[in-house]
């Protein structure tokens, strides 16, 4: 790729991670620029007007263009390369389960891990106790819908490592702090050493 | 494209209806396939073996493999068609305005719709009256969104429709239903007009 690349951050998000592990596995350099989620720093107007009017990360900037959304920002960044298929049926089969990562599974596994290791429970508010065991549940079930696939196959789609694997990797991995047991899901643990064991895997923590 | 299309649906969801504008739009025969989702029919043993374990629609059947979540269903139809750009950067900005609309959008603008239209307020459980109040702001977040991207473009992307524009107007369309207003959105409106002055475009309402 010709055009510097920039991602912009949050180093502890899991969305943000499968970003730097795509890269990584590609052999590709990002340029890393860190904002405080928690101080508002990317709901400030210069933020929203030049880098995502969405008011999140991670955006990744290819020269002075922006692409927000992390699966957007894989598939940018890998379109070409083995991690997406050449073949039409797996390719779409592997943005399905991006989509469902981002409806089914992120909403409860990741916003669980958020609210307990960064809110603190017993700073949650009275919608987010109300919410608590319909998101525990539903991660629970993304995670055992996970685990039946794997049981079955190496890898989500196909029989290689793919950007929907990087997907949901990144916050499965992770599980334990949004107080998922991942003792439960051997495939699921299984998956995880296979990704763990790609070569130029990046850990999240860097 | 040589093997059968099936679509296994509920024809009043947008998500369904997005597959069929994208078939429509591509001249693409589908053969249709109903099931009442408010009588548990996509939550059947049958159903979750076969069709989609998660128990959604729409799935798009290719062949005697399936396809489950609307957005990678639209691409696996237009892949290689000119509803999804030949850019590299046009085609992941594309699928960056599908994400959004799965996160931000469908789960404020397309839920109350489906609350208010389907299980209707006076049935309303204590924590979906908890919630409404988000998802009222979430959704005119997207919708005011939406409206000032496309006060600067006809499109979402690059200089013609793609599956992104046809994942958005789905829901944006009958956003009324859901007690969103989109006399507030001129832009939203201009548009909405311009994708149903495309040829081939086919109604929701079928």
């Amino acid at each position: 790729m010709t055009e510097a690349l920039i991602l912009h951050e949050y180093a502890a998000s899991g969305n943000c991670y499968k970003v730097r592990l795509t890269a990584a596995l590609l052999g590709l350099q990002l340029e890393r620029r860190e904002y405080d989620i928690m101080a508002g720093e990317t709901r400030t107007p210069d933020f929203l007007a030049q880098v995502n009017a969405n008011g999140r990360i991670p955006v990744l900037q290819v020269g002075d263009r922006f692409i927000p959304e992390s699966n957007a920002a894989c598939f940018y960044l890998a379109d070409g390369s083995a991690l997406i298929p050449a073949d039409r049926f797996d390719r779409a089969d592997m943005l399905r389960w991006m989509f469902w990562e981002q409806y089914n599974h992120e909403p409860n596994v990741a916003t669980l891990r958020f609210w307990r290791g960064w809110i603190g429970e017993a700073n949650w508010s009275e919608l987010q106790r109300a919410q608590f065991p319909a998101k525990r549940a539903a991660g629970e079930a993304a995670l055992q819908l996970l685990d039946e696939h794997l049981a079955e196959q190496d890898w989500l789609v196909g029989g290689a490592l793919t950007i929907a694997d990087i997907a949901l990797y990144a916050y499965t991995h992770v599980a334990e702090g949004g107080g998922f047991s991942l003792a439960h899901y051997p495939a699921v643990q299984a998956w995880l050493k296979r990704v763990e064991a790609t070569p130029n895997y990046i850990r999240m923590s860097v």
